[in-house]
């Protein structure tokens, strides 16, 4: 079935994709696995197990916004950019991303009691400072997840649904996201692994070169029904747009976003995954770190980016902070830096 | 010759000997290298590859806190037990600990500006809030490794060194050192791989299994000079006695020293290092995650010091965090636990 990912890549260890270094030694070797696919589910690259099932955790957000703009609720509420790319956001918690969200959310007649995530202080430190300092405790519109949980509320809203427990499994909005997973990584998911994310929704699994191939359909979307592939279209347009939206200061999504305008759109997710769709190339990338970590998930994509052009030799020179990020200790003293390793080569 | 760790161990890839699970599935996994050895440098027990060269990090600060104690130093200027703690400590700048190190100082006539360690905030959130909204900056004593800074110069004062640059590799205080983990772990370390800690001072690479010697060293100190054997004994007794001072509120090194009073001095170290010294059988133990996850090389000394019948199955009952950690979202809500793989068995 052309839908399927097919690959040749064993089922075996993953390998060591990023290094770090301190002074004359590797200290610690992070093993990855990454499917680059095209949107006809062709393995454009591999490294590792890419049939493994993984939790797509927050980087698969932007698929989770497609029935946000796909059934009319967006354009009903009056989203701008930043609101849809704040939909797909781990966002720091800064001023810009709060007030966007309560703004949207009170335009909707909504207010961030009515979000189910839990609240936390913000990521930011200089927001967090400035918080603690004006005795200001954080609610639910802090939470990294707040614009996702923005747009399911919105959804629902507009489609008629009770708002209230549209984190649970069985809510109409949870099932409607199914369906979109289901139809744009091309598998059934009913009955696959899941859990609980740690903004309350429901986690599904889903095989690592499925989720690559879900991002492809998203970069090109000409397979798709018309309302569907406008939906990726503006969400991609967004995040590319309103990189701080997605992301916030010092960040890496917002960094690398920022760094190659137009080029790429890119998710973080917890434990060390990341995800990203390139219009151009029309390619989906799903990185998965074995060990969880969001560090070594970076270096990589931004390693596989220059690999493709994507990321090209001028921009990588200009931000040396996307593929050998600096480790300084706290009298800022440079002492190691990640590095890909020599394996993640084409 | 007696002293050499001798291991059959082949140096093939880490086990993954920790899982992070979520809902229905393994999300995460770490691999790590572990070795248990004698005071006769007999590997008692060993997975991965325990040859290879690591940095023992803040895991070593028991070894590193030897001269302190073994030069006189540390009774000319009368530190009690908490202050030989905090000398091993990476602690979380709550008050009791920088209180406490500035104390120290000050009877030594010297001040947190002496430290050559930067400033950092608090690990302890509720320090960290307390401090933004009454508007103090940490100063040095506030980094978690104020303590062992406060050793160094202490010791320096007391030989009648010059205590400026005391964090230089040329330095007396860290050339001392180097003979200390020459002696301890039995193995010629002046053309090892080295670097800067996040501290400022030399990190030295040594095999993993010589550093678990050198623990054992510790924790059975009878081949040793009599004033090396007996501050060795004072140093683990210190840290079993002040479990708080090493590290703080919260913190697995606390929480499972208090859980198995003065049956095990543990310490851990960045980059997923851990070191323990069991004095009853005169074991020393190191763990390096290949990965660099602090979370995985704590569950694995859990599992290490069950099964060696250290950390009781009453014990591992009533404290369920040291083995399988639970993990929780924003909302409190349970989603996932750590827990030793099934091949962490002996």
């Amino acid at each position: 079935m052309d839908r399927e990912v097919r690959t040749e890549i064993p089922q075996d260890a993953s390998p060591v994709l990023v290094e770090v270094w301190r002074g004359q030694m590797v200290e610690s070797r992070h093993r990855l696995s990454i499917a680059v696919v095209d949107p006809h589910g062709g393995v454009v690259h591999g490294w590792g197990d890419i049939e493994q099932p993984i939790y797509g955790r927050s980087a698969i957000k932007p698929l989770l916004a497609i029935p946000l703009v796909e059934s009319g609720a967006a354009d009903r509420f009056g989203l701008s950019a930043a609101e849809i790319a704040l939909a797909t956001a781990s966002h720091s918690g800064e001023p810009r991303h709060v007030e966007g969200v309560t703004a949207w959310l009170a335009r909707a007649g909504l207010t961030p009691d009515d979000l189910e995530c839990g609240a936390h202080w913000p990521y930011h430190e200089p927001s967090l400072h400035a918080m603690v300092k004006a005795g200001i405790a954080p609610n639910r519109a802090y939470n990294n997840c707040s614009g996702k949980h923005a747009g399911f509320l919105t959804t629902a809203l507009h489609l008629g649904e009770k708002t209230k427990g549209y984190i649970q499994y069985e809510h109409a909005v949870q099932q409607r996201l199914l369906g979109v997973l289901e139809q744009m990584a091309a598998c059934e998911l009913g009955d696959a692994p899941r859990g609980i994310d740690g903004c309350g929704i429901p986690v599904i699994a889903m095989p690592l070169g499925n989720t690559a191939f879900a991002f492809a359909q998203m970069a090109d979307p000409h397979h798709l029904p018309p309302q569907r592939a406008l939906a990726c279209e503006r969400i991609l347009a967004a995040m590319m747009a309103e990189p701080f939206m997605v992301a916030g200061t010092g960040r890496y999504c917002t960094q690398l976003m920022q760094a190659i305008p137009g080029k790429a759109a890119v998710k973080t997710g917890a434990e060390g995954v990341y995800c990203a769709a390139i219009p151009s190339l029309g390619l989906g990338i799903c990185i998965k770190a074995e060990d969880g970590a969001g560090r070594a998930a970076e270096v990589a994509l931004g390693q596989v980016l220059r690999h493709l052009g994507i990321l090209t030799d001028e921009e990588a020179a200009k931000h040396p902070e996307l593929l050998t990020p600096e480790i300084r200790n706290w009298a800022g003293t440079l002492t190691g830096h990640l590095k890909p390793s020599d394996e993640l080569a084409f």
